[in-house]
């Protein structure tokens, strides 16, 4: 079982590697390319046919603007899709959230926040979870890790005080 | 030359009538269907793959939401495609708007008022009007009727007064 | 394996049952309560944190405004969460859409459209579809359904002509 | 009786810091941390729910994106919640206070301007003022010197004219 | 000590009935008239320059559009003023959100959700209930209504099905 | 010296007549009439051109959506022009506001609020009363009597209390 | 007669300057300071009341945020007040043109573009202008000025092409 | 047959030269020109009115804020006109959108995306390919090579893995 993260254009790449990192990191196998909805709409068509027989469980698509790349993969496709909407220059993402989300009844995109890629790269894993205890493991094991980080750094906080604090982070 | 109209679903007719209806008054010959980006992504592939073929000279597609349709004409064929963004429950076309409008470099889509069948009727006239003397007459009387509507009713707006203008148009 | 589904208020349930309806349509169990992340913030908390022991394997939490339910209950559970924006009075779901869509990094939420509850229940399906063949099996006839729906309604359309068909629909 | 001052993430202390500088010139005790609602949603809860033991009277949170910490504190305790909407970078903050002010009947969070952090801790102290004569002076002071800057402002501005006067501030 | 709620015109007292609704049930007295910033800006003026004097602790503040009434009265008194979002015609109230919730440093209004004049109540009680036991009783035995309130529909909801319990909604 | 009333759509009336009414109550003559930016361009220009020959001192120009009037009035007149941004069907009138409002350096136009007719023939009044006693005065008169309607209709809420009071407006 | 130009803080000097730029250009007198409806409102008050003694005959108000000046000082004054909404950090002065241009039926405030201090200077000339034929006469001079720069940047662009044109550009 | 661009002013020429820019590359003729609607209007009506005799076919408009060019001279001519909405400082286009997108029944304006002249290029061209086979094959191989780099940057995507991808463009 793979996941699959496919992006508009390689200027989504500094985001979407986010997603990636995250797989890498639970030890998930995925495979990772450019397919363009409006520039290569064919090789999307055989992408998100061929997606179930490629082994792909879970298709992870970013895209800005008219986004219409995880939405068109989701009709193609009966595998869930996850959305990331990329921040635009203009509309700062809101048209490529409203292009993603607001999909008919009958084909949903799981929707993740304004370039959420590491999001959707956890809850890709979260789905995978579901059958395969390693990962539901290392996922608990990221979320409470996730947790003491904060408890830690509120604890450094309560201890250096405000001001002193905001000192350190300024250094590092 | 022939204008395809096509809607996602067939709840957009009631608005996307008033492209044909003016292409009728205008004696331009067209087809009508449903072709759902999301429902029916192969015949919408089919769709615009034949519209050259199938004699077509320009697209119109309405929709709403996460509005694909238009983009993703646009993108299998090289026919100019007018996308008509449809209004919407929850957020009254503005997702429809972004969706249609805000296509990458290299595929445009002609995005005409939300719920603007009429205009996109008009807009494909004009481009046929190019090479169409009888249509380029037939749009300049269009308009000349538009212009001599509203002056006339100036004239019976002064003439009559606003507050008795205005019993009259309630009493329509 | 089950989907709970859980609500802000009952007010949601008219938009919430659509979930609950496809996945009777689907055969597949699940419980639905009504669960408030404000009012009763100590249920949700035992509700989430309960939810898999309970043999939950996704949450559908449907929540309007500030609406907190579904992005706190993933807060607490490693389960897939998905998040239907509720459609409110003054923002029409905006404010849901905003509260659900854009979590931080380590807690995605998948959001489906303003009060798209019945994506939620096919995105839920969806993700049980991948290891159970006969849920599958479903999903995969239900898209065909769809599909063939849309081209029958084209059919009829291309048929009867627009004039004749939208009288039909007036009349049903 | 003291404020807690909570914030979701330590990114937040710049502008949070502005609550403790103010609190700080009234000589108004307070703590402060970091509690982040879907981070260490366990932490929330008790910071909450053992408020009103611990001697606090007033709550300032603040929080961006899908701001929950406000409005979850708010369900948990009684106490008044003000909660400080943090500026986002795709959105501007409007997720912020969509997530924080949206809040449904029975648990108002008392909404202040986007980062506005110091304006949460004057209205804390406002709050506190109604039963402290010595913060209530100390305000009513705080407000004169705002005007008397305001004042000495606008005289300097008269008296230099505006091209000196912009001189001396781009000096400064 | 008593509260003060007033409001730009008598077409928002639909709405601003509810806090004075809230407050009647929790025994705190209260006035309650029309004051417009601007169209009666004397009166406005005197309101909060007097308001220590007669006796209020905290100003309940309605107003739709150009909201000036919160922001204004709170630049007049230093007791904390509660602003209520009056949603409108155009603009859904989202002009009263940003006119009342964006005030400049120095000046804070206390701002509740878009109509939400009933939380604006529960929240002045809120602050008074510092002072006052017997209000922080009844403020604490409110909550638990509302959490009885939920949790009882919950378990009418999980009795009877949702079908069921939509109907018995729908005959009410 | 007049003042000249147009707008770009006879449904546009029933909005715009409160301006026509308001100068009929402070005696200014005016005259209105249909100028459609993009259905009569020409009339357009002629109008704005002469309209200082004719003796026209303001321009009240209403329009809605791709609002042009207001702003194309004003790039061909010196006139002072208020523009009323009309409401419209799927965009609220935030269409019309930004298409009046956000004009270039070198051309104004005075924009008042989505269909503040009212205030525009008021803001017309006050610049005519600049040079013109009668109309200062009487424009002072008005606004005493706003003035005094608000508080007689305070004065009516606070005898009557907000339940009778309301009942009384519903009776109404 | 002279021009009031009022702003409610210091850092909005950047952009009124031009309004009192083009007064000085026009030979038209003006005052300008400081005035704030926060933190000076008895000034506000003051300055709004005996503006008409003080010779003023239209103000000039600029505001952010919140921006209550303009249309405070609309309800103290008959005068005709202009409106300049500022840019503001997080809103971009969508709040300001909220707050500003939504103004009650009875006291207008002539809003013009976000940070069009420019404009309002033009705006209050040409009110003036009404009755002051140099001004006029200026104003004629300036707008005839204004399209010649624009042709006279036609006539450049033609001559050189657009790739030497904005080489020119650069290099200024 | 010639393409006209136009454009309110000399600084929206670094967006606007791409439509130059891509009509070179295909080969079509065209002029290039600054014409404001508001600066200009004399000027802009006269372009307008004589584009059919100066042998253009189309006519691609760009304008920001309240952007009256592209309907204005949408207004004027019948020939198809395609409006490039600038991005703006404050409201980064979306004024611009409004103001182009929202005409009223009767006058369409092509709208592309927010500084989309490129796409606007493309689409004048796709205009002229319907009877210009030339024309038709540039754009056809246009849309080749876009497809071929999308595919040529994929197959490198895949080949160096993300990290090493990411690496050589931050190089470039």
């Amino acid at each position: 079982m793979k996941i699959g993260i496919i992006m508009g254009s390689d200027s989504d790449l500094p985001v979407m590697k986010e997603a990636a990192d995250f797989l890498e990191e639970m030890g998930i196998p995925y495979e990772l390319t450019i397919v363009s909805a409006h520039r290569t709409p064919r090789k999307m068509y055989d992408y998100a046919e061929t997606a179930i027989q490629r082994g792909l469980s879970v298709i992870i698509a970013g895209a800005g603007g008219s986004a219409h790349l995880p939405g068109m993969t989701a009709s193609i496709t009966t595998l869930p899709v996850i959305g990331v909407p990329i921040k635009t220059k203009a509309l700062s993402g809101v048209d490529s959230v409203y292009s993603i989300l607001q999909m008919p009844a009958g084909i949903p995109v799981a929707t993740v926040s304004i370039n959420g890629a590491k999001n959707a790269g956890i809850l890709a894993a979260s789905i995978l979870a579901l059958s395969d205890k390693k990962i539901a493991e290392k996922l608990c094991e990221y979320r409470e890790t996730l947790t003491k980080t904060i408890l830690w750094k509120a604890d450094e906080l309560e201890k250096a005080g405000y001001e002193k604090y905001l000192e350190n982070m300024q250094e590092k």
